[in-house]
């Protein structure tokens, strides 16, 4: 495989999908190594997180980052320097940004002007403003620019193939009609427990509760109520589909958190009081069965229609969205060359392992283009 | 993006498949072409059928291939001039072959050692001998070799991205444990009708005889039954992860073909006789109903046990494979990372243009890497 000979790479964030990335690469730099046609040497050159970060002037390489990291008390290089730092290795450099962080996203079209690549699961940088999305896909040699290369797999439905296949069929001309789902674990949990196809279920709030003890919330479950982050996934898949969305909050978004609970000061004050609306949700669940339903939280996107929406909405018990498991992501696309039945994608759209999973394809895609 | 200035293309095939590559192309061609930040030129050099080629000996663009190819009267050129002509192209060529010819794919090796990529849905390229694998992957340029690259995601599920989910699990470090899944659109419509979920269908071989009148089957619906179609497919993905299947006959496939059927001296003897045996079919829908399944036509890899077996099997009303409809695809892959749920990929898996949507996006990234 004629791969470059060395890469740099400059990992920010080593929580969650940044432990289980950094694992992943040192996986595949050992067998990029070993390759005897064209062996690759991958070169760790900086390590961030929140609160540290670690590298050397001369660009060597993090060979003990775990210790290293450990015992670094230096802060994280301010965005300006860290454009400076990459942009003068000796060599091709990949960014690989772990975090949701806005003001990172803001830098991008600055690294990749800089001809840095960069691959990332960070949702922000493509569902903030359409300014930014247009200067990001400005820049990219992968848009219509010649810097870097940008890819996001992870930032809808973690490692599960989503953005490359809306992606192959948009650039191979087939006209997407509209894409549905359930692009939420938490969500898809919630309610797979709340009103399962073949009956039961517990009240809503204590759904919301378990999903919480079970680590399937944010730590402050609003922020999954709120429907932002789904809206956040809408927005990048509608706008690869050729809507010029302005914004995750220029749709209609439902909320799940009772207006009356909006002013709660704490999750915990939240969580205690969202009994009080369970009849609400009882209702909703009881006039999707009487229509033989089941109700789900989806985001749609209505190409033609240019309209994006996400909420409740009641499917048939037959519905492939009716029948997802566990916190499983579903994602459908509905377009003029696989006319009634969708193309479906479906599983685990959430989690260290599969994100980082996303992360690493695209990062072993960068290294072929960057041969 | 900074693809080449100019790609030539030669096409073999023009049958269904070939002709809506070509509308794709066309398409693809004039997007590229007006791409302001680096235009490329796709030039048609060569189209051949099984009957007739043309091409021109200073390779300039067949820009009127439809009424070119209609006049002419030259034969196909022999595989050697063949190779001589694209291997002395000014430009770098792409090959796309749209047949499922294997004395085109035994020369596959020759073509990526000449620096010639190959896109192509053909299956017997990449599931006949391990020998034939093993000498393209080591020519090709995404394989160990230094030639033209190599991609072939429609042969398996046409255009689903199957391949390539499965490339990058095992790539990024995934453990693959199983495959499993309804690979051929014929037998899935053939038992989806035979058996739905809800009950009813009828007798087997009035379903293969409908199946045939809607064009689902082969001419001959005995090159679907013998299930070789459905071996060929798993053999590939076996040795995409990582087994070394050393043929599709290697392993146990089940032939729905009658034994005492085998001699019939054609198709329609075959039909008209297959009525004999729907007694022994319904035996296996009723056994299947006793326990509240359906019997479903599947094939699986086992990667750790190191088996592979394609036939008859019963799966829960519950199960996603028994869940299909009309004549979709569906295809699980059971892995360490996703754990339990496994991730899922289902949709039209045969027909003209979204078999040739997976060559099309398939050249797209060749033309990525030939930059």
């Amino acid at each position: 495989m004629p791969l470059p000979r060395q890469v740099f790479i400059a990992v920010i964030g080593a929580g969650g999908v940044g432990k289980c990335f950094l694992a992943q690469l040192q996986q595949l730099a050992k067998k990029l190594s070993q390759n005897p046609a064209a062996p690759t040497y991958l070169s760790l050159i900086l390590l961030s997180t929140s609160k540290k970060s670690i590298h050397h002037a001369d660009y060597r390489s993090l060979n003990n980052w775990q210790s290293e990291l450990e015992a670094s008390n230096t802060p994280p290089l301010p965005l300006p320097q860290l454009v400076e730092y990459l942009a003068h290795a000796p060599d091709k450099v990949v960014l690989v940004d772990n975090t949701s962080n806005q003001e990172i996203a803001d830098a991008y079209p600055t690294f990749l002007k800089k001809g840095i690549s960069i691959v990332t699961p960070n949702k922000k940088a493509f569902s903030s403003t359409y300014q930014l999305w247009h200067d990001i896909f400005s820049a990219a040699a992968n848009g219509t620019g010649s810097g870097g290369y940008i890819f996001h797999e992870s930032s809808v439905g973690a490692g599960l193939p989503v953005i490359s296949t809306l992606k192959d069929l948009v650039e191979t001309g087939d006209e997407v009609h509209k894409i549905e789902g359930v692009f939420s674990g938490t969500m898809s949990f919630l309610f797979n427990s709340f009103q399962p196809v073949n009956g039961g279920g517990g009240k809503f709030s204590a759904e919301v509760k378990t999903a919480k003890e079970k680590g399937f919330t944010e730590p402050d479950p609003r922020d999954d109520l709120n429907g932002l982050d789904v809206a956040r996934k809408l927005t990048i898949l509608a706008r690869l589909a050729g809507l010029k969305v302005e914004s995750p909050t220029s749709f209609p978004v439902q909320s799940l958190i009772p207006k009356e609970l909006e002013s709660c000061q704490s999750g915990d004050e939240f969580l205690s009081r969202l009994p009080e609306f369970d009849d609400q949700m009882d209702k909703l669940k009881q006039e999707a069965e009487k229509e033989g339903k089941v109700v789900r939280f989806v985001g749609s996107v209505d190409v033609p229609g240019n309209k994006v929406k996400v909420g409740l909405e009641k499917f048939d018990k037959s519905h492939p969205i009716a029948a997802l498991k566990g916190s499983d992501n579903i994602i459908a696309f509905y377009t003029k060359r696989y006319g009634d039945n969708p193309l479906i994608v479906q599983g685990a759209g959430a989690g260290g392992e599969v994100t980082a999973m996303g992360v690493t394809s695209d990062f072993v895609k960068v290294l072929r283009l960057l041969q």
